[in-house]
């Protein structure tokens, strides 16, 4: 494998299990060539018996299952999910090898997937990776190179022929005869599915699975049943306290109330508030949940009504919409049932997929129309570059999740305190780059707050603001100061992973651990 | 051209317009290969400028315009659109030449085209006309063949690559900056926009021309702003009164009122009414109204609900849907204000497209899960064959719409009087074959009622029946004896139109007239 240096000085492969990748250039730098790709063209005289079947070896019977093939899930269910490993299972059960995972996210639920990984029955995960999968990623453990894609990217990927998927299976709360699907009614109820939307559309072979078959036709069809092969039935298709959580929590916190208030006041001094077209995105930590209620709070002390928030949403979210401080919420996936709900009955609360919220190559996705997006972040270094993948010490736990599509927001801020245990979260050098500092506006600390000196337009709105503001050498100072200089760690030569910016360049790579 | 004869015994071109085509094999008997076209990859990159342009002239100076380029429009403004005659002499004015025009349909508020394709500006089209732009071409005024599909025929050419547009002009009732549009929505709102979906997604450049700018976002967004490149205000999109009627219609006359009566009672007699999953579609002309207001009689005296109705919605379905005769209303085009206003309120009023409604290249859509489907046609043969593009004297007058899709319900019925002015209606042979004998079941005339012989379930469900059941031969006999046979007519050797069936196949031809 051939290493070059990125835009960023990172060492990228020029060539990813076979395929030839370029190297990230910049944001907005890399031009497309080329179409579309499509799905095999049906004809509908293949269609006019039944779909419906009554167990997921039922349809394995009837797809083209081979060594090699790439079959896909979503991960709406989240941590409550059955289904990857059941389909697995029964792959393994058939003897077929060398498969191709293609989820749009891991969850430690998923943790049997890594037996199969060591056993041959699956080559490697072109997807996020939480938790123990991520850890056999680390040592090495795949057969061939795993591929961290953004939501955003992922979809990207699929449509533009990266991303080939022989099979999709299709968790589906709610389904019809003819493979309509959604998830906003059944037990299993989970919100959105649009993270299985780019799936059915491309995918050679379509399955859905529900736990909820109902009459033709259910609505919304978030999957359309046109592009759909099967509908298999099966008892539940997981834990729906793991699906949403009952209710998300509001930090109590201190310090992390700090920084919420603190990112607050950063959004209203910065302006953005009080000027047309206000929106913002936050997600569902506690930590985000705070910052939305004092950013409600600055709103309701000027009648302030937003265009448009994205969720993930939750109840502080719902409530936001239902007390009209904002037209709509666009929700990308539901956090808790209050969520779930309000996707189900309010009209001006609209499912997104990643086409039309974070995919790059569209004529414009919603992503720079969000004013103010706060998010999370593990690392974040001098140049601002920011790290969701890797530990301090290495380690792949972490999914890119939508974080380098929302950081394409007006300003995008990071929250994070100046420290978790003995690691600085700002750093010299970010372990690894998830999004370059050129997409990064802001950090904000328990601390103080850094600017991206770049934003000189930012720096401006600010300049009667009493936030404390420094400079990102200064908080790093001040971290280390506490924590000491982050231990080094040792890897081998070889990239075990590659981390795609949302445009399909390779912006950084993950080399295996010495451990 | 070579002509060869198809499997109804049709003369039918091997290849139109240099293109490659199959004649007609009979109904799911053609077996598509490939996969589904692309639209170019595009960069968010490219799409952080507005989109917003104040005038046609100024979209049209930023996009790549040729001579023969194809370039699209829908027909949901109907007789009341403007923006095909305001586009095409943009174009003629800036000297573009042989452009196709690839509309959903045409409307006699279309005639100004008449001089542009005798002038060059236009070659030809791929696409329904009506009225003086089929006049023109069944005289062999076009440079090259029309090619006639129905909505989902349309839908399925594009996906399937046999139909590249290379510029789609969308009026949108409604838009925001993003080209999130709908139609549900301000002063020129029409109902639903999907005739314009596969244009939207498809096409390499994409328009969309809107009376009604809005804040981001819209909603529903029935195209999606990622795929559209500019977005266009003008005054007005065209005549209200003739985008939607105030109100459609019953008929009055005591002939009509009869056979829709009898449509009804053979829906009844057929038993589908009282089964599980019972639906309907008809049409919003005066009999097929009078039709549903039957039905739904028959409907109330034994507490049927339907699963779902399909429009062109009118006041009498929504009527339905409001006293819940039906869980569902599935609409593809909205014909008075009722249908727009109850499509824009009612969460069981859904919007539908030609993919999911009628493109035959699916992995099913719901055009065969319809029960019953009532229809016109100008003539119907001795084998069944429709015809609903040319009348009895060769003229070609009209498009498919949805005729053919519609055709592929469980029961699909054709009303009609037996003979208009001195024309029957069921002729030996029909001039131009629309669908074939096999998707047609039932002819109900004010004289009787023909099954298709092939049929014999519905002769069984029908024969406790006291409807006036006779044979098709009868019915011709019947019709002749008043009308006498139709005067034949002359036509040249050459072909001016194709009628492509809904799987791309070539199921008739219409040669030029010889006038």
């Amino acid at each position: 494998m051939q290493l070059i240096k990125n835009v960023l000085g990172r060492e990228v492969p020029t060539e990813v299990n076979g395929r030839s990748v370029h190297p990230f250039q910049g944001i907005g730098k890399f031009q497309p060539q080329g179409r579309k790709v499509g799905a095999p063209i049906p004809s509908g005289a293949n269609y006019k018996s039944s779909k419906v079947l009554d167990s997921i070896d039922a349809a394995l019977n009837k797809m083209n299952l081979f060594n090699g093939m790439t079959i896909s899930f979503h991960h709406h269910l989240r941590n409550g999910d059955i289904l990857v490993n059941l389909v697995v299972q029964k792959l393994a059960d058939r003897g077929i090898k060398d498969i191709v995972l293609a989820p749009s996210a891991l969850f430690p639920v998923h943790e049997p997937l890594v037996q199969h990984i060591k056993n041959g029955t699956v080559s490697h995960v072109l997807g996020s990776m939480n938790g123990p999968v991520g850890r056999l990623c680390s040592t090495g453990g795949m057969k061939k190179t795993a591929i961290l894609r953004s939501h955003g990217g992922r979809y990207r990927a699929i449509q533009d022929g990266d991303l080939h998927i022989d099979a999709a299976f299709i968790a589906a709360p709610t389904a019809d005869p003819h493979g309509n699907a959604n998830g906003v009614l059944g037990k299993s109820a989970c919100g959105p599915l649009g993270f299985a939307l780019a799936d059915s559309l491309y995918a050679d072979q379509v399955v859905i699975v529900t736990d909820n078959l109902v009459p033709f036709p259910t609505f919304p069809w978030s999957i359309e049943g046109g592009n759909v092969d099967y509908v298999v039935t099966i008892d539940s298709l997981g834990d729906p306290q793991k699906i949403v959580s009952g209710t998300t929590k509001i930090t109590t916190d201190p310090t992390r109330l700090k920084i919420a208030s603190m990112a607050a006041q950063l959004v209203r001094d910065s302006g953005f508030i009080y000027e047309q077209e206000f929106s913002f995105q936050a997600g569902a930590g506690g930590m985000s949940l705070a910052f939305i209620q004092y950013v409600a709070d600055y709103m309701r002390e000027k009648n302030v009504v937003a265009d448009f928030v994205r969720g993930g949403s939750t109840k502080t979210l719902t409530d936001m919409l239902d007390e009209g401080l904002t037209k709509f919420i666009l929700d990308g996936q539901s956090f808790d049932l209050a969520g779930v709900a309000s996707l189900r009955d309010n009209p001006h609360h609209i499912e997104t997929n990643p086409f039309v919220s974070y995919n790059y190559h569209t004529k414009g996705c919603f992503a720079p129309r969000v004013k103010a997006s706060v998010l999370g972040g593990t690392e974040i270094d001098l140049d601002f570059n920011v790290n969701v993948n890797t530990h301090s010490d290495g380690w792949l736990l972490h999914g890119i999740g939508g974080f380098q599509d929302a950081a394409d927001a007006e300003m995008t801020i990071i929250t994070a305190p100046l420290y978790r245990k003995t690691n600085p979260i700002v750093v010299e050098k970010v372990v690894t780059v998830t999004a370059p500092g050129e997409s990064i506006d802001a950090i904000v600390t328990d601390q103080g707050i850094a600017i991206n000196p770049n934003r000189t337009d930012l720096l401006d709105r600010l300049k009667d603001s009493d936030l404390p503001l420094v400079t990102i050498e200064e908080l790093h100072e001040k971290a280390i100061a506490i924590t000491g200089k982050p231990a080094a760690f040792q890897t081998k030569d070889n990239v075990v992973a590659v981390i795609e910016w949302r445009d399909g360049t390779i912006i950084d790579s993950v080399k295996e651990l010495d451990v």
